[in-house]
């Protein structure tokens, strides 16, 4: 009989692990998810999921799959495996099964992040690992329009990791928009799909902006050339959120 | 030459402390202010605050005072005691020079206050000590409709803890408001000043309703009753955001 393909949508508080995906060095998301899986079947699996974070980024909803034969309805499975969870700050909002061909990473056609940045001159407290905290003031406003120069199909290596193991770094950027609420200031990010280091390069070069450090055409020169060299800064990790994996609708 | 009365808008995580005032048992806000303050000046003060909080209450704007006569900017001021209490999660985010008759406490005349419920199966993770989980579904607008029988002038007994410390039981509520904001539930309170335990009181047997175990109607019950045995349930502390003191305008 054919094993179940679990979809399971993921929260969890990045804080603590070394990244979603499997480290010999240290705790990720994936180790905890599939030891618990381990805990509710007795079945080691593999998780597969829609994208790849790293140490300190979080997620309001991973999505991600595994295959077991324990013909646990999804409702019983998603709580099972939340109870074996338990302390770790990872949660599974939604467990569906799905058919056998469907797959976390290489059917997802969309994925969105979340970039938050608190823009004020005080240590941060109930936000403390969840946002990044600019002390200078920043033009939001400034930094959208700056942005509008990264969306669209261009060669993003200026904003690539060096330990990106992306094919091409010629992205389609779909969504990059700024907003600010109160003293946050929110990024908005879609695209198919990012190089390693691409969300959080960018914030730190739109705070440049922000910030009147950078002139609001400095964007688009820096993207031009190509070159990891002309990266301003790299936002810290914890202020990124995995916001939403997108597939294409059921037939 | 006088001194000159700091007031303070501070911002806490509630978590690590066994509440805002000062505790002969265990870490406190005030505690902790204080001997910030110590630092930047060399001189104890005490503080005085708009309103005390429980272990683990949240604060978005309290607002306190403190008379001091190292004759500071209230900026390097409120600067010099974020720098002093790192890495305690309480943050000044403003400080002002107010008049020597200005008591945060006995000026204040109006509080607010948000309860935080978080209405979903799964555990929470990056809200976890930020609000409250409940996991049966609760229907908020049956929670708003059976509020309303509690805003007013009443005998709030039933809603006192029997450690408050009030003259009375009888305040004035202006405002109980619940509304759903996707899987959150947003409890908006306001009055001049509550009793202690009021709000969570008052959440709790709302949440009640909500869970549809109380009927609606029951809310004006066991206000009528005048009974803390009438109590349904005490709300968690770790809901609860201190939001706002109210002030007269300065003339």
């Amino acid at each position: 009989m054919a094993p179940t393909r679990y979809s399971l949508t993921l929260e969890f508080d990045g804080t603590p692990f070394f990244g979603l995906q499997r480290q010999k060095d240290g705790p990720s998301v994936q180790q905890a998810v599939e030891e618990a899986i381990l805990g509710v079947t007795g079945q080691e699996v593999t998780l597969h999921s829609a994208g790849r974070t790293d140490t300190g980024v979080h997620a309001l909803a991973m999505r991600s799959h595994f295959d077991d034969e324990s013909k646990l309805t999804p409702f019983r499975m998603g709580e099972a495996i939340n109870a074996h969870l338990r302390p770790a700050p990872i949660a599974v909002t939604k467990c569906e099964a799905v058919p056998e061909d469907w797959h976390a990473r290489f059917s997802c056609i969309g994925r969105r992040y979340l970039y938050r940045i608190i823009n004020r001159r005080a240590p941060l407290t109930l936000e403390k690992d969840r946002a990044w905290l600019v002390s200078h003031e920043c033009d939001a406003e400034a930094m959208h329009r700056a942005a509008q120069a990264l969306v669209g199909h261009h060669d993003f290596t200026t904003f690539r990791s060096v330990h990106c193991q992306a094919a091409s770094p010629v992205k389609t950027l779909d969504r990059l928009d700024v907003e600010r609420v109160g003293d946050e200031i929110r990024v908005h990010v879609a695209a198919r799909s990012f190089l390693h280091h691409q969300v959080r390069s960018m914030v730190g070069c739109l705070a440049l902006v922000g910030m009147g450090r950078w002139n609001e055409s400095r964007i688009a020169q820096v993207l031009e050339a190509k070159d990891r060299q002309e990266l301003g800064l790299n936002a810290p990790s914890h202020g990124l959120y995995f916001v939403e994996a997108i597939y294409p609708e059921a037939p």
